[in-house]
């Protein structure tokens, strides 16, 4: 079984190469009667594009989206709306390079899928990384911003930032900071260390990694023991990303390193009094918010020459050229922030289908 | 849509509450001819069981498999062998106390799933956590036998220990320890001084978090981009485990902190040259080892007293009795190796499905 | 992927060979609340039993049923309910005569699944025909019996009955007489005269076929274009039970006799005027009664001697002897409105969980 | 759950409304390494369209396919070849008159999706019956033809061709014939005959529905019991084509009148003697042909005055306009085998994820 569709209920499929005609994705599950327009996935878009950070290439890709189906706009209605029907999603591809790819045709890029697509499929696409490009994770953006239309309703919103780049941590957690720094980073004086980072590194022909948090406002009741476990299907979410390689959920490793009785989050009349759980017990959101941080590798392209083997199995000397990002971060933050949508999303159709008048329930508690 | 199954191809449903008459496991997908007997399953069952580890309980409960179906003898065969249709594994409770729960019947104890399961279900089963209790993880590690099974045909096999206890880490990873101590640690003095904080906590009446780490040999071409990636898989198959707060693969949260030049690993003729990578890239088994580590947090039920809420949402003061793990560590060493058995297994079939003669593909590599 | 779990959302993994230990089902997805006891599931296990109908044999297995898990009876509930987490039902297998089929253990019989089992999965249970024994049936029964009781929330019922028998067709549909005969046929006169065939028919080590026609009340809105359209999952649903050949909805095959003006139903204020559509239209449920019908196949396990190879391809005369009954029917109408119940259960969930407040929307029309 | 995607290891997502910008097919799971060109699927695509006979409406749509993913021409390669990524098919649309549709915006056709739509999502595109029009199955019938090139692989084929028309059936079925008439008929006369039935019923405004009968090579093996069993799979598949409303599957419904001595076909060592069971014993592939008939209804738009209501749930009188085929034969002969090539296909994968070195197994029998 493929792995190209995320979600049970709120299901999308994505499609697309990053030097191929187009890319996209078709949204099967959406309720019907959601407001929804070009435009509003356009704005998500834009803050995944090229050249917005520090840390990114000056690729420039338009990431145009046209909504191909499942929208229709009844007699007297203002807006457009969802019909309960799939939502085709499809970005044209336009600034292509393919030919700065042809010398990577025959060898394998270290910390890249080269080599793992080829052992997978006996065959790739290897024209800027195929499949396994970060271009894909456009498709999730736009599918995301699909998902927010939904959690809208219920008054559930997601939001990711930069905790960490290249070794520099934030020391305060301003959201209000978020938007004033070209990292999405809730500390403008931390921001400024890491710019200046970025700058240092990509002088050496060296890329780095970074840590992002994401927070979540959630209704009590969304994820489904014992195996969709909410924090499962947020760590299969994230991970999924291709620069993630640590999920951690509250306290997280710390929680590793803590007594029971520091770790658990006592409980009054008005809420829990701490969120070492992160919002999660037992896998079922408790209504506080969730917290969850991610670990991002560095991105593996980089301008040093690395040991690498051909498709002969032969030794060889490779240096990665073009136009890349010093650092995955901040262009990953709205994809962050769409993966944890479509998984709130998912879980909230979920639970609508367990538990008639649910809403209800959980609000008499 | 519930959450009780696990996997796509190899697929493993488990039902039963800590207290109710029995608890079990479907598994269905599993291919035909292999061997399979209660003893092989049995042997793993022993392993979680209470009392093997310093950090456990007394309960006694033998755990007894029964194989119900799926399973057949053909004339002249010297092993029973798996059919090709479901096998259904069922193990009857035997020593639940569930007197010893009346009292918790109407508070929610802080770190457990009682109130997160009132939210979402609207009723629940208080008796020892009811499906929330760690015995559900019984019918993981016998379903996880069964996956063994099908990987030792292709010579995959998966192995975890502990790292971390208490705050105690472990400074070598000697794997020929791991069974030498009651604790599964690959350092017997680290699991000595483990053993140590053990018994000072539990005379506080308190609990210890620690860190696993699961090593496992694997086949390359395992793991289905984009969502279905195998780290992701991974991740979500660990998290879905009660106490697990974090999953990082391979180097984890340290690669945030790496550059691209230290971060990726070199290929040469004879493989990878280093392991940040966790034996994973964009999601596909790359060959080398799977490097996995999950962050425990400390049981919930402490000793001491607690603050929290009634069903009416009044204050109420808690002290949690009964019987009590210090740590889920060890136990939870068999089930880590569960939840990597059946999400290898999965993905074992998902390639088979994928691409014929796919062994052979990889074996040109 | 294996093909023993049915429905998306009320999903049912069925498990079991015929002259195994036990048989049995596991329901995930139940919402919570429900009444549900072994006493309202063993009801309609007794419909199904042997020795119910002139057409069946004398074995009497007593099918009785237990629930594993899944429910749990609240203090100052008057009646057990449904948790929400899985529930697990066993049927314990008792009057087994394996030995009666030994020497059908190296030959196929012609019209069984032997000879397909043996290809598929290179190895099989012979004995009773294993997992391909009608008897399966039981665990779908049963878990059809926890599906009654969230239909009976949405005034949702399921009728299955007689209308041809070897050759013979009843002339009326007086629903009252269902309950009347024997072989559950809504025409006193004309079950008389079916009981009468199938004597004949048995005296002459023969076996006949029928028509069982299924009537349900259904609420507007349901069935999941385009894949999933109720009128192709019912057809999915009842295709599945081993003797079925053929499924028609409404006019069904006459309606290819028909012209569009004949076949169309006019709409008017107080409802469809006219159900050649069988209650369907695109696949969605439009408010009338469903109307299906299945061909039954004779049962294949006949006293003649027939025609046949061997596991070494070798021809063999053959002459299936032991208790079999004459006809799949009447024991297949309980079965058959089981598996209806199962999927109209499925897409009432799904419908939930598309359109919040669907209900209301559907109750303006 | 919605509906919008077919299969489980080959997996389909179709999108689309008759008069939105275009429609098209993701799939998901095919195998790499299969050649693919857009003319391979264009080819296919002309078998279905408008014109082609003389049931047919003479919309003109080109119905021009694009390959939007999932195909790569590696160096030295001379066709295009699958790559085991998603592949996105698109066919835009062009010939669309969304006006002639305005007048029935509030009305609900007869036989027609429109009530259940609104009943269903509370909202609904009118144009040209939105999702419901028959035009989806542009979107089926290219995805069937990339499934082609997988059971090319193994031999297997699937062909469609008319049985009865208009009341009018065949006497012979030569296949040499059905290329040669408009209708796919397997007999010229009678063919003659048909379209001299549908000119006649033309003139009066009205429309006439068929049997198709598909025929399929298959190897054995192939279906999942117990409840994906091949033949509720292909019923399901065929159901879900709007106008089909029954299928039987070999002797279908004959099966219920003949005796078990007459239905069961014999075993020779050189194959079965008879295909009653139309190639499907116990939901499994006997290696035999498959045998299934489908009852198409009438097509639904007629020219002469029906009764309805329109939103207000008002007696309205209704009469279709505007270009209509008079019968959904023959253009839903090409959609047939398109939905069966994808049951095969999905079940192919499904067998081999099964059965490693399956075809070794069936092979020795």
């Amino acid at each position: 079984m493929a792995g190209n569709t995320f979600g049970s209920l709120f299901k999308v499929t994505t499609w697309g190469e990053s030097h191929g005609t187009a890319l996209g994705a078709v949204i099967d599950g959406c309720p019907p009667g959601l407001d929804l327009t070009e435009e509003m996935i356009q704005e998500e878009l834009e803050r995944r594009r090229p050249g917005k950070g520090g840390a990114t290439s000056p690729r420039s890709e338009p990431d145009k989206v046209q909504i191909m189906s499942g929208v229709f706009q009844p007699e007297g209605c203002r807006c457009q709306k969802t019909t309960g029907t799939p939502i085709s999603l499809v970005i044209f591809n336009k600034d292509a390079h393919s030919k700065s790819y042809s010398h990577l045709q025959n060898v394998f890029r270290p910390g890249h899928g080269d080599m793992t697509y080829q052992a997978k499929y006996g065959i790739r696409d290897h024209r800027g990384g195929g499949r396994a490009s970060a271009r894909e994770t456009a498709a999730r953006v736009a599918a995301g911003a699909v998902a927010s239309q939904l959690l809208r309703k219920y008054d559930m919103s997601v939001q990711a930032y930069t905790v960490a780049l290249g070794g520099i941590s934030t020391e305060r957690r301003d959201l209000s900071m978020v938007a004033e720094n070209r990292l999405f980073c809730p500390d403008n004086e931390a921001a400024e260390r890491m710019e200046e980072r970025v700058r240092e590194v990509r002088r050496q022909g060296d890329t780095v990694g970074g840590v992002v948090e994401i927070l979540a406002s959630c209704l009590p009741g969304l994820g489904e023991p014992v195996f969709d476990k909410l924090d499962g299907e947020l760590a299969r979410a994230l991970m999924s990303i291709g620069a993630v390689k640590g999920v951690e959920i509250g306290a997280g490793f710390k929680a590793a390193e803590m007594l029971g009785s520091e770790n658990n989050d006592p409980i009054s009349p008005v809420g829990f009094l701490g969120n070492n759980s992160g919002g999660i017990l037992a896998g079922i959101s408790n209504g506080e918010d969730l917290v969850i941080r991610v670990a991002v590798k560095p991105i593996p392209s980089i301008h040093k020459e690395q040991q690498s083997v051909n498709l002969l199995n032969e030794p060889v000397k490779i240096k990665v050229g073009g136009r890349h990002d010093i650092s995955a971060i901040p262009r990953i933050i709205p994809v962050c922030e769409a993966m944890v949508r479509l998984t709130l999303a998912d879980h909230l159709l979920r639970q609508l289908a367990l538990q008639e008048g649910w809403g209800q329930v959980t609000g008499s508690e």
